[in-house]
């Protein structure tokens, strides 16, 4: 019987991470990483394979982070948990013993109930290079693509097909008004909808798919309007689940639809199981219900507390804020924390508001594009609850740097003097930098009312 | 004889920004800004006229700010404040009284005590467009450049009068082993030169300008060492000094190095006289003494404050923490609080980790540039005291995400479970992610030793 000291089930941003943190703190022990891929995607570089990448082979977490720090790697199946021996058994029969387990087991591609997801050429985007090479080859040979799920991946998906030569229509499905509603408000919303229309995709909103048509092969995608759509391909992109078989089958806590339950320090129901990533249940930061923030980011995030917390606590998991950036094209866009559609259901009072100004300075600097920021905070507290943002290449780290005022619990007086660097090359002026304008303009919308 | 609410002197950066802070607390008040120069020039765009805008006109505050604020614009030199009867005058003869008076008379061109630093074709940085547009037209002439002074502007300099076609050498000349160094440790130093060097920029360092030699016009600059530049422009970018001849001539306290004495709520020692920007002193965050830290971005913030105070206190400002960040062609660098060197020369102990991954992942997405992170960890605290960063044009806003956690007193522990978005396409990795991870080195760091 194999032993190991540490024992990580799954390779993906989560499990990777929570080993090379094990490791950085138990230089000496035995870490092994079990996973059933023989290669590992990144999982947000999965749409651009398809246009940008051009092959999966292209977007691979390299395997030397795992050897580079010790980190042992058996390519398997957990299949069950022996909690009482602290053992696992593997789909080829191994049994391993561990003293710590993390599972970091992420998440499966929801299928939508419609009729006609199981003909050929529909496709989730599921986390496997064989089957995303199956996808990639039948982009090669089709014509019209339908994507149904106008979210983030959805979108993504969308503008990397576009960029395909011998594609006619690539054509999103959403459900909602608008697409990316989840994330953004309404105008970050349109503004993303007009830029893909721009780059030649078709976005029907406020539509549901309601079947998939077709022999064996998938040929149309019927709307509950009746509007029947061309389709060589369908990709599913309307979400994740947990994947919560293994602790399911072992007799961890968990919920179907939120995760594997962990405290606060991403402990399990049992004491030497540990969980982080898609695999587990999440909070949002402000209401404390359960939430779908499912990025990898947010789970290296809690890989990085599990894995310091194995052998004592060192660390404690904050609720998930929720911190996000895309971009299509020279239009990239951000959110972090709530939206305002999102505080009202809560029934939270929020104050607004919104600047833009050029991201380089003066205006006339080559490249310089429109940076807008949406700055939402609470009513009573004047408390930074959310932000969103569109501009050029910049968003990515402007999102993070609204995100860390928000885990800051900064007030709006606070944001708004706030110390900024700015370069004519890199940033907004400082007499026009958005975030702390819009942060003034809402101090004196609380003052008044 | 005039009257007006409240009167700002000086109309860049500070200026500005304080007369549109008190028009939004004040929509009724009677708002004049008074300054001499017809025409304000953005001062951090003032390199950037020489080579990517090619004009001074190119490089304005536009007056629309103003207009568009109902502030009312008086060119014109104060030049004595009458502090009993609340009253200014100018070197045409008007006199204007006011309810609050705010200085921000801003900096000018440090000139050293060189031999011929009065010949023809020897330049400062002067915030003046007519003064700029001969310099512009004399490097239209030239053939050698020499730049005294290896700061960020000097640097700038550099770089912009390098895109000129019609220049042969342009050499810069730096007293201190590197350039730079009083804003960064040696590595981002070492790498910034090594860039310019590559653009064919000659840097000499560890060198003192000891004459300019010429007959009318500049012809040489002899060197401590005895070598002679040829030089038909010097342009000297040695730094600024506080222009406190307003204050000093009106009986303000003040000190001549350090600027405009102001209290936490940039108050003068004049309760009706407020002063922002480059002409107040300012002092270091960790120090508590004096700091030139004078950006455009920095007297923003003071001026926000400023204009907020003037009728009631409202804020407070911070010490300065000093967050920069610049760049050359396709290298970014940025820098927030304190450098090693300098918690060095303060006696703080210190703990540093850096990082280096692509700034977009894959790392084989198109564009994707080396983005290294330098964070700096007071030793038996944790508190984070600085960073560095050096990459693409995600620098600047990551740079101020940085100055935020700063600002925010993080501790190395918290930093390193940051809550973080990635994108493909704007970010590193969530695995790779240089700031968590640099803050997790130092932490394990922190725990041996």
């Amino acid at each position: 019987m194999e032993k190991t000291d540490i024992l990580i089930v799954g390779g993906s941003a989560a499990g990777v991470t929570a080993a090379v943190t094990v490791r950085r703190y138990y230089p000496q022990s035995k870490i092994t990483l079990i996973r059933k891929e023989e290669k590992v995607l990144i999982p947000c570089g999965i749409p651009y394979i398809f246009g940008t990448l051009g092959s999966p082979e292209k977007n691979l977490i390299p395997d030397t982070v795992l050897s580079k720090n010790s980190i042992s790697l058996i390519i398997d199946e957990v299949t069950f948990i022996n909690k009482d021996d602290k053992a696992i058994t593997t789909s080829n029969g191994k049994t391993i013993k561990y003293e710590k387990l993390v599972l970091a087991t992420g998440s499966l591609p929801l299928v939508p109930p419609v009729p006609g997801v199981e003909l050929d050429n529909v496709f989730t985007v599921k986390k496997d290079v064989g089957y995303l090479t199956e996808l990639l080859q039948a982009l090669e040979k089709a014509k019209d693509v339908v994507i149904i799920g106008g979210g983030f991946i959805g979108l993504e998906f969308a503008d990397e097909c576009k960029k395909r030569k011998n594609l006619n229509n690539v054509t999103v499905i959403e459900l909602l008004p608008h697409c990316l509603l989840l994330a953004c408000d309404d105008e970050i919303c349109i503004r993303v909808e007009k830029k893909l229309s721009e780059r030649g995709i078709k976005i029907l909103s406020n539509k549901r798919a309601e079947a998939i048509l077709g022999k064996k092969m998938v040929e149309y995608v019927k709307l509950d309007n009746g509007q029947k759509l061309k389709a060589d391909i369908v990709i599913l992109g309307i979400g994740v689940i947990p994947n919560v078989k293994l602790a399911r089958e072992s007799g961890l806590k968990f919920n179907e639809k939120e995760g594997i339950w962990v405290d606060d320090f991403m402990r399990t129901s049992d004491e030497s199981i540990f969980a982080c990533g898609d695999c587990v249940q999440k909070r949002c930061y402000l209401s404390g219900v359960a939430t779908a923030i499912r990025l990898a980011s947010q789970a290296t995030t809690e890989a990085r507390i599990a894995g310091a917390n194995l052998f004592g606590v060192r660390r404690r998991m904050d609720c998930a804020i929720g911190i996000f950036s895309t971009c299509f094209g020279d239009l990239a866009i951000g959110s972090a924390g709530i939206t305002e559609s999102r505080a009202g259901e809560l029934g939270i009072g929020v104050v607004t508001a919104e600047v833009a100004a050029p991201d380089k300075h003066p205006g006339s600097i080559p490249g310089a594009q429109e940076l807008g920021v949406k700055l939402l905070f609470e009513k009573d507290t004047g408390l930074l609850l959310g932000g969103q943002v569109y501009g050029g290449k910049s968003v990515g780290e402007l999102t993070n740097f609204i995100g860390s005022m928000i885990q800051n619990k900064m007030r709006a007086d606070e944001v708004c003097t706030f110390q900024i660097g700015t370069h004519p090359m890199l940033t907004a002026s400082p007499v026009a930098y958005q975030v702390v304008n819009a942060a003034q303009i809402a101090v004196v919308k609380m003052r008044k009312g």
